[in-house]
């Protein structure tokens, strides 16, 4: 299941409400997908803020949607004046104290995806007002890749579907439009089915009946994906999870969730919450993505400087392989060393080698403190200078230490109407601690703040502790790929790189790129050493791509770093696995792959360069 | 490397001091391996404790010999009488402040193996006066198994190593001796050559010979595995990481370390401690086993409770496979999305798919509040009830909560000489706490400590926060193995369990075995429900086997439970590998040792059952 790996936030299902509008299900239903972007609210709805309804107008038909699942980022006016934090900083820093400087600027409700008051936007995005996204172009038709010889699917084959799955058997061409093109419209298949199955036995008997067939699968899960891996390049059968979403066990005493592979990562954090524990990763897609998904694109996120990796918090996986086999190391174990390590194989491989039917994932209990420091620091010496300090000041309490540069800000706060909580600055990190007694942790991060305001590694800044005002300030960093998406056509890379020089590539492209390019921004996971660099331009431009590529892997190859930290490869960087790994490495991929699919009927096209 | 999985403590590399004796290097030099175990210290020749030389005696030829990694373990007598943690509880836990009851019992000094004061052993142990143990039966004879059809090592063999690594190709029988044996003293192979390569590239060209000749290989690391994993099993070449010692790289604001596989745990610990890090893995073995080792056999031990497992820590690995292809997966990347983990093949496959030669590897920053809590349960449900308190109280400082029985104390108290810091119980758990700020940890730990004793789930405990008196406590739960092995024949069984059901299986045993066995114990780490279940009986007996096994293997299954948590299955436990993974995992495992080892010669006999 790839497709539900890490990116910026993004609507839960939609519905219609629209009375004459049939009432389809999840996002499948919507027209046009990922044009949902302008919100507002109906107050009175709900006893709270919580439990209000968001409704949703489509940019492209303004039809109104309820999305049911974005209450978390519902932020009324009086919540958002942020408690300012006032440091008693005796040795010369200059911070005044003040509220948010735009507080009054801003509508009565600051949605999701930033508009406010009424079902119509007014915000200052020129693209606000643009219409309707031209069509997506045919993967087929805008890159240069063959159809590998499968087999077409054929009326007997979907009326061998039908009898594996009755009633979940897709081709109404409305419905497989959503399943068909990316979240970030830059790639789209010609798929003419989509199946959803319910149990792994389900997911092995349509692969058994597929490798006999000789039928290519595109496993997805909530089509969140980054890198085009999600969806058909041509026409292979979509297996969608939307539908294995069932939580099959929780451990109360461990935190050990099992689940099918389908389930909606906030549902599950959710779930987990209730219960005392939290889900050991979190991703601005959370609304939508799979945790198969996640699994499948070995997610990343924001939780994963505390956690670690998934390779370290999955206990253990169920896998259908592309003969139909299904792979049972669904084990709950913390510790297991009975032969190799299988599930590890499959962390990662974006659908490849195997379709994640269900997920054992290790929980770590839930903070009982939780406080957001948002920072403004004058250089990006400063920023690796206060994570020094806060690394040994704050210690075991550190959860996310993430930044982003001021050019970020300007697109957040002009597309998406937020507002900035700290005086203008070259660079603002954001630092979450989450610990289990609030007045220890509130002691040593108000020494933290001191020291780095007393230093001047800060200059200005803002901490929350109530749930609301956490969510206003993540919004700043969670929405920024969001912000970027209305800004125009986005060059998208996700790098790995020394911590040290993490930020190097944005000025050097900014000098290289001159006015080609509108924006060149910079923000990411620095405690992980991972850089979210985009690049906007008004349109798509092959000159703008050449002067990007292969310039930003050969700079990145250069400093030993990653061209993908926890994107995924896809469809659209597969080209560029050997800027990260030699050949000797990319054999033995090859090696492994014509091992666990010898047709390559599991999501073709994607992840390994395509073969001489 | 496999070999260097997790283990009691044992002393480090040893070299002889009688003046008559040339000094030789490392393990090799022992004539006797695994039973240096009375020691003494010579005081005043180091500035302090730590810097004392430690000397052993070996039990079976009474060689003195100087135990240079064996430092840390040091506990004079002084410092023995810890602080004596004494809780204001006014709700009635009857504790009344004591020192050690036994301190005034013990001798000048407390030895890594428990010995003391003079060259000589006074101990309460009858194993401690025994007489040379027999030669351990070779393996071939003790257990059906059948030499597959690799070459043999001819006189050409030899000079053509001899022009790979000069001087480093090892023949004499006397130096081979300790690497055919495994520590446990339970296998013996009959391996003819040992080599000591200092390069990947002369590894690669070891293994592109062998390959070529169809020599089969056994590599080994500090030979301080628990499954039989580290030695041949009949004349297969070793290949030793003894002299791939080397760190390559660590970064001081990151905590990435890249060292060669060779690497001595406790010496890694030391370096990167001085650099302000831990390693995130530790273990009683940890003066011994090789970092390559611990990555090969995925050693779990005693920080996984906080650090996770190495699937997570590890974040590059450089590794030579079967036919001499170097892979060079050696990043230093917290993040890399580029294609499939294929390091993760490598972590616990016990060295038969790949030479591990190199790892990078995360450290977590290096505590700056440790305390130790040794504390005494009237019963196992206290033990889980306890483990349940810490973790909500002492929250993300929590680092180790291990368990023993009171078998398990009067082992080490009887053979050991140990003594415990506290009264008499059914059941001790030890608790780690680490953390940045030693008033908040420690207001913590009295919270903690307060509602334990004063609802009677702990009756009584002691705390230490100062170094030596830390490591006073941890050698009791560390060096259980050790007593054991002092005890008689040993079964060792290392389980993962549904922690409620950790401790059923012992007292169950018990019954079952009645007078059959000497001692059945149990112990491990609670935190990652993995239990230690060991019996020992005077001598091996067949009719004792027959009653444990499959007895103890299908217990385990039945609770869905690991038949190997972290020691792996090397030779002795391969054939059990079914209890815990089902047909088609171990079809697939197969066909990864095929796909990556196709002649089979990197460490036959080892991980999986043998082929029908």
């Amino acid at each position: 299941m790839p497709g539900s790996g890490s990116r910026a936030a993004r609507p839960g299902p939609l519905s219609p409400m629209c009375p004459s509008t049939p009432l389809l299900e999840a996002e499948t239903s919507l027209p046009h997908p990922g044009r949902h972007l302008c919100s507002w609210t109906r107050p009175g709805l709900g006893p709270s803020w919580a439990s209000s309804v968001v409704f949703q107008s489509c940019r492209s038909c303004h039809l109104l949607f309820r999305a049911g699942a974005m209450v978390p980022h519902l932020v009324p006016r009086q919540l958002v004046r942020l408690f300012r934090w006032q440091v008693a900083c005796a040795r010369g820093a200059s911070v005044q104290p003040r509220t948010w400087a735009a507080a009054s600027r801003i509508p009565s409700l600051l949605s999701p995806w930033g508009a406010m008051g009424t079902s119509r936007l007014v915000c200052r995005s020129s693209s606000s007002t643009s219409p309707c996204a031209p069509e997506v172009v045919l993967t087929q038709e805008r890159y240069p890749v063959t159809r590998l010889p499968f087999s077409v699917v054929s009326e007997e084959d979907l009326e061998a579907f039908e009898r594996i799955i009755p009633g979940r058997v897709v081709t109404d061409p409305e419905v497989l439009e959503a399943s068909n093109v990316d979240w970030l419209r830059t790639v789209r298949g010609g798929s003419k089915v989509l199946l959803r199955p319910r149990t792994s036995q389900e997911v092995a008997h349509i692969l058994r009946y597929c490798h006999e067939r000789n039928l290519a699968v595109n496993p997805q899960g909530g089509n969140t994906g980054m890198v085009g891996g999600s969806v058909p390049v041509f026409d292979e059968i979509i297996l969608s999870t939307a539908q294995m979403n069932q939580v099959i066990s929780f451990h109360s005493v461990s935190g050990t969730l099992v689940c099918q592979a389908g389930c909606v990562l906030e549902e599950l954090s959710r779930y987990v919450e209730e219960r005392g524990f939290v889900m050991p990763l979190d991703l601005g897609a959370k609304g939508s993505c799979h945790i198969g998904g996640n699994v499948a694109t070995n997610a990343g996120g924001l939780r994963f400087l505390r956690y670690g990796s998934l390779h370290g918090t999955v206990l253990g996986l169920e896998v259908v392989l592309a003969d139909g086999t299904i792979l049972n190391c669904l084990t709950s174990l913390r510790k297991d060393n009975t032969g190799y390590d299988l599930k590890q194989l499959f962390i990662g491989s974006e659908g490849t080698l195997g379709v994640i039917t269900a997920v054992s994932i290790q929980c770590p209990p839930k903070p009982t403190a939780v406080n957001v420091a948002f920072l403004g620091c004058p250089g990006f010496a400063e920023v690796l200078q206060t994570f020094s300090s806060c690394r040994g000041l704050l210690g075991e309490i550190l959860s996310a230490y993430e930044f982003m540069d001021a050019e970020c800000m300007r697109l957040v706060t002009h597309h998406l109407c937020l507002t900035s909580p700290v005086q203008e600055s070259p660079f603002y990190v954001l630092i979450e601690t989450s610990g289990s007694r609030a007045e220890h942790d509130a002691e040593k991060l108000s020494d933290f703040l001191e020291q780095v305001l007393s230093s001047g590694l800060v200059t200005d800044g803002t901490v929350a502790t109530d749930q609301m005002k956490l969510k206003a300030l993540w919004a700043l960093r969670e929405r920024i790929s969001e912000a970027l998406s209305q800004d125009g056509y986005v060059y998208k890379y996700d790098l790995s790189l020394p911590t040290e020089r993490l930020y190097d590539l944005v000025p050097d492209l900014r000098a290289r790129l001159g006015s080609r390019a509108k924006h060149v921004v910079g923000y990411g996971h620095l405690g992980d050493g991972n850089l979210h660099l985009n690049v906007t331009s008004e349109a798509f431009s092959p000159l703008l791509l050449d002067a990007l590529e292969p310039y930003v892997y050969e700079w990145t190859a250069r400093q030993r770093g990653s061209v993908s930290a926890e994107h995924g490869l896809g469809f659209r960087k597969r080209g560029v696995l050997s800027y990260s790994k030699p050949p000797e490495a990319l054999r033995l991929m090859q090696q492994l792959k014509a091992l666990l699919d010898p047709q390559g009927i599991l999501n073709p096209y994607k992840t390994l360069p395509a073969q001489a």
